[in-house]
């Protein structure tokens, strides 16, 4: 064993003592001395002058991936096509940074705070990774006093989660986001929401989908309608937030044991949570007894009303559900809300590796959420001027890993190159470059081999396999005539062509075929 | 005060007491002791739950910002075209994760390791946020048994550093780097860095710029000439990087005081130091007596012969200079380097705010380098293999600054809506959602307002206001005829279309006018 390596299982052992103590319940000082221990081993692994050729763990952090160019070609195209939906509504883009300063994250994300990146204390802010896209767009519109946005922002967020990356969760992930903030006439923009939410899962073709709808003042009408305290609707909205996963026995039992809800009670909501529908469900809602005189229910209701409506003018209808079950985990929303689910389980993601647990099996449907939040924003004014907001997150993560089983077969092309300019024999490789030249200049896509006496066979092979559409091929015998064989790799049929002419002709062709 | 700002203070306060034991050089244990009280208030801070409408701090984190609409469609823009470049020639794109194992990192960067952010240890790996693209690269080539691959990458890193936001610096920034991985004939990679970093300079027209060219080798064999004992290469390679922002006299005196280089030898480095030219300075050097005898300053001259006459036949003759002053920081570079300079200062970048230290002013001419690296990746190779690597980095955010000055008083379109669908009268939002469906269903980019009965003049000022080149307006009259406005904002033209032509007619008159 190496130094390094004894360090490195001296790490393991004492992390396992950490564990048992929490898990054991110990107490406090007790653990923190072992954690403290665990520190110093490894600020010694981290200290520990690395040069040269030191034993480097050769992996990317856990929940972290590279992405070489064919997932990349793959996943370039899907996020192109996911933000010409997005500028088809008129959405501008903005940029924040990878971290916030830790406070604007705290006391957003209810019990999820602790999957929160922080950076180390070196000597200046206390910062955290972001973890969303809203939150970060809630402080650029508060602190700019930006009363009227439509934006879509793609890009990464970090959750310190325990994903289950064969299904496409990652701590490192991608999240397209399209929110409107503004003062708006009700459920205009939240209807835009949902056409684009379709939009975008039609475009890519993964399956068949519907989008859940329901709407958090309605919830909160419901709740109080069947005697929920006021103090525990967000609690109770958590439990209801997990019958997509879990039966409703369970979720009943979470309310009563755990919540310290009353038995009626949770009946009584088990009873609403089983309803869904469309434009009959707000009717046989809006005569409900029970939720007839409660102010927020009614608000819900009206609001769910117009929205069918509008989903309907937007052609919709067959792809929504006014679901009462559908919850949301998190704790900004306070008008509609939305998840888009796939119907069926689509292929399996990696071969073979087809998860295990029912739960994940069930929630990995989601593949797109969001929903209408009006009071963040004024956290991050100055003036604590509230601008009412309401967004769509895509799971474009998610998108991607169907997508990529369902491309195994195909060969991506990761590259553009339009030509490719060979030798047929020794000594050419400056005209080569004199050639290549003349391409670049003219804005054709163009390489040649870096060899400067490369065999002919393996630069028309190359060629072939990266479906390079034409070769260029030199020799002596036409240069001193002034031509280029061109040829059609696919055919294999080659023209002569005049050097002066030849990036023209390149063109031409090249626009002519496609 | 409230308690926070009291805690702020304090904060604030203790700070200075680290700082100022620090700057006396006090004890160890001293120092210590007080950052432990200021990491304890921080804590504090910290734990304060922070709910509501609570003081946050209303601010991105130091050396970053947000990027607002019109910043974005500008560097989207510039970010597309050095794209462009990079495809043209057949670069393939890859990306890696934002942090890193913070072992990756560490050892790579000499005297600017201190500059790299560290993540909290939550438990888990021991990560640092990415310093470059350079060393991801090299671990994804070399963990990858990737043998050949032309990729670029556009993305952000992260360095502590005190930038001079004003100057374009941040603390968070884009790098756009292209690199050649593979075992090839000598120079053909490395002159085709050049010819893209002048593509992409010329391309942007940011002014007139310079190719500083150099050899690592060389300057290796020039020190061993010159007398500078072995060990001393790298650090007086540091000293010579200086040069393009200090006077020889302070470098001279650099080398000797804390370097303990002897005043002779120092001097005749000063001679090689201010050679610069082309082929010619190729012909001298290889005649020179002194460093006729070094293998590796012989190998770099021939280097730098083969790449003069390669970046002549790629027409670079006049942007390109070899200067035997140039040396790079970084310490990875084992052949050729490079750095683009713009010749002269260009606009200033904030309106009054000119950057007043000289250094600064003459450092940000840089707007690319980068070089020849053949022994990174192999650190990251199971097997120690090797790859050698050439690759530029495109000083993107630099090129941001100067570009928003000169285009502060255009005007940049933010969104690309082609349509806004405009109600004449009240009591038309129904049908305007109906034809705005109809024309999002045909891929026309199109808005309404989200009111129900928006005045007439207001949406045909909005549309103006941005640039929007048709609206279409709903009234009752033409409605019961089946036909609609459209009106060409520009000319204020109108026309009545059929409803069910409308999609159509605009797709038309798009692609005609523009």
């Amino acid at each position: 064993m190496t130094e390094r390596e004894t360090v490195l299982a001296a790490i393991t052992a004492q992390g396992d003592v950490v564990r048992s103590l929490k898990a054991a319940k110990a107490e406090k000082s007790k653990i923190d001395e072992e954690v403290a221990k665990l520190l110093a081993l490894k600020a010694k692994l981290q200290d520990e002058p690395e040069r040269g050729n030191k034993n480097i763990t050769l992996k990317t952090p856990k929940g972290t991936r590279d992405y070489g160019p064919e997932a990349m070609a793959l996943r370039l195209d899907i996020l192109e096509r996911v933000k010409t939906i997005f500028k088809k509504h008129g959405a501008e883009t903005i940029d924040t940074p990878v971290f916030e300063l830790k406070e604007v994250l705290t006391g957003k994300y209810g019990e999820d705070s602790k999957l929160i990146y922080d950076l180390k204390d070196q000597g200046g802010e206390i910062l955290a990774l972001r973890y969303d896209l809203t939150v970060p767009f809630a402080r650029f519109v508060g602190m700019g006093n930006v009363f009227n946005i439509r934006r879509y922002h793609i890009a990464k967020v970090y959750r310190r989660d325990n994903p289950a990356m064969t299904r496409g969760r990652y701590r490192e992930f991608y999240q397209c986001d399209f929110d409107i903030a503004g003062t708006y006439d009700p459920m205009l923009p939240d209807a835009e929401c949902v056409k684009v939410v379709t939009e975008i899962l039609t475009e890519l073709d993964i399956g068949e989908f519907v989008v859940k709808l329901n709407h958090r003042k309605l919830l909160d009408g419901m709740f109080e309608a069947c005697g929920v305290p006021a103090d525990k609707f967000r609690t109770i909205c958590s439990s209801v937030d997990k019958l997509d996963k879990t039966p409703w026995e369970e979720v009943r039992k979470e309310m009563m044991d755990e919540k310290g809800l009353d038995g009626e009670i949770a009946d009584r909501i088990g009873e609403y949570v089983r309803m869904n529908g469309g434009a009959e469900l707000v009717d046989k809602l809006a005569e409900d007894e029970k939720l007839k005189n409660i102010k927020s229910a009614i608000e819900g209701i009206e609001d769910m009303r117009l929205l069918l409506q509008y989903c309907e003018i937007f052609g919709l209808k067959d792809k929504i559900v006014f679901d009462l079950s559908l919850a949301r985990g998190l704790d900004y929303y306070t008008g509609v809300i939305y998840e888009a689910v796939l119907k069926a389980e689509p292929l399996p993601v990696e071969n073979g590796k087809k998860g295990k647990d029912k739960e994940e099996e069930v929630s990995v449907g989601s593949v797109a959420g969001g929903g209408r939040y009006d009071n963040l924003v004024g956290m991050f004014n100055p003036k604590r001027k509230q601008v009412p907001c309401v967004g769509v997150s895509i799971g474009v993560e998610r998108i991607f890993s169907i997508l990529e089983a369902k491309n195994q077969q195909k060969k991506i092309r990761t590259t553009e190159i339009e030509a490719y300019v060979a030798s047929a024999h020794k000594g050419l490789h400056l005209k080569r470059m004199e050639v290549l030249n003349k391409l670049w200049d003219a804005g054709i896509k163009a390489e040649h081999p870096y060899k400067q006496n490369p065999k002919l066979l393996a630069q028309l092979q190359y060629c072939e396999e990266n479906q390079i559409p034409y070769a260029v091929v030199l020799g002596d015998g036409e240069l001193s005539r002034g031509v280029v064989k061109l040829r059609e790799i696919s055919s294999r049929k080659e023209d002569e062509v005049p050097v002066e002419n030849l990036a023209e002709e390149i063109r031409k062709r090249l626009t002519t075929t496609v």
